[in-house]
């Protein structure tokens, strides 16, 4: 509908993830409208991470050097290891600040229908980790949905002949949340995992 | 919470419109792991639309050229102007197939608190236009809203001088819509604008 250009820019940006045919030429017309040197910055923005960000050679979170902040940090606990999906769960856990060791990222999950099998993962990265034999326990942190529970499954296989403990992160409800409006699963897992107190 | 150049692209997608924290955070992921020619493409993209994009000289809608698609066209009736607030309504306009005249795009709407008055809005030019004296309808196509419905007032006011029919679009129950769910004022409007049918 739009001459070349503006056309052109609305099609590259409904092409990201979340963004709609409406939301993408709302966006273009910012663009458009926008002051040339804020628009050079995210031009820049975006060409640097192209350029400049790389997966970290130990764990595969984002980094701009070879390896990572966290597995570079002498301060973090190198004898437990956190398996999770994706950078974004780095980030997740980090925020929470009740994890000192370090992180495997996976890059997904396994997920047959989308093509997705444990050798698109950085499953033997992990064991090669492993040789070193500081590590005493791998906390998977992968997603609780069908996915990231395969996964799960199937990283505990994988390290069954290891010696070494194997953790899951809890199933439960959910803090400030409402007993009521939990989903079956979710207030099922709460029963199989609940903890004494006296 | 990511390292530099991850984080700066989180940033600067944040400040695009209706882009929140977690969609920034998903596009710049989308971005870091796309295929870098397809990045190349976006940044083509959004340069080109910066590069080469102007407003077009006579009705101020969006143009790769000095006028517009529309102005150029000898097959558009140049007896008729249709008054809008952006280019996006020309394309919404022009998607009815229902006018075959042309058009002028004032920039935005009047809006004293957000600091848009008639002087920041593309007037002048509109009375520039009349004085080729071809014209013989203003359509005043701006939003239904207060700050269209101001715009409006505006500019009848200001052609109340021109021997030019000024028309104003229609206001009543949407095409489809269910009318007991229609708000007060617009049941209100398409009482007003009631048309004997025999």
């Amino acid at each position: 509908m739009y001459e070349g250009a503006v056309q052109e820019l609305i099609d590259e940006l409904g092409r990201l993830p979340g963004i709609g045919p409406k939301s993408a030429q709302r966006i273009a017309f910012h663009i458009l409208e926008a002051d040339p040197a804020d628009m050079q910055q995210l031009v820049q923005a975006i060409t640097n991470v192209k350029e400049r960000v790389k997966f970290c050679s130990i764990c595969g979170n984002v980094s701009e050097e070879e390896t990572c902040n966290i597995c570079r940090d002498p301060r973090r606990d190198p004898t437990e290891i956190c398996v999770v999906e994706e950078s974004k769960d780095v980030v997740a856990i980090e925020r929470t600040r009740s994890f000192r060791g370090r992180y495997h990222v996976l890059g997904g999950a396994i997920n047959p229908i989308g093509g997705v099998g444990p050798n698109q993962l950085r499953m033997r990265e992990l064991l090669t980790r492993l040789t070193d034999s500081q590590v005493q326990e791998i906390i998977i942190a992968t997603d609780p949905n069908l996915e990231g529970e395969a996964t799960a499954t199937y990283v505990a296989r994988l390290l069954k002949d290891f010696d070494i403990k194997v953790t899951r992160l809890a199933s439960g409800l959910p803090v400030g949340g409402d007993l009521e409006y939990a989903d079956e699963v979710t207030l099922g897992r709460a029963f199989e995992g609940r903890r004494q107190l006296s």
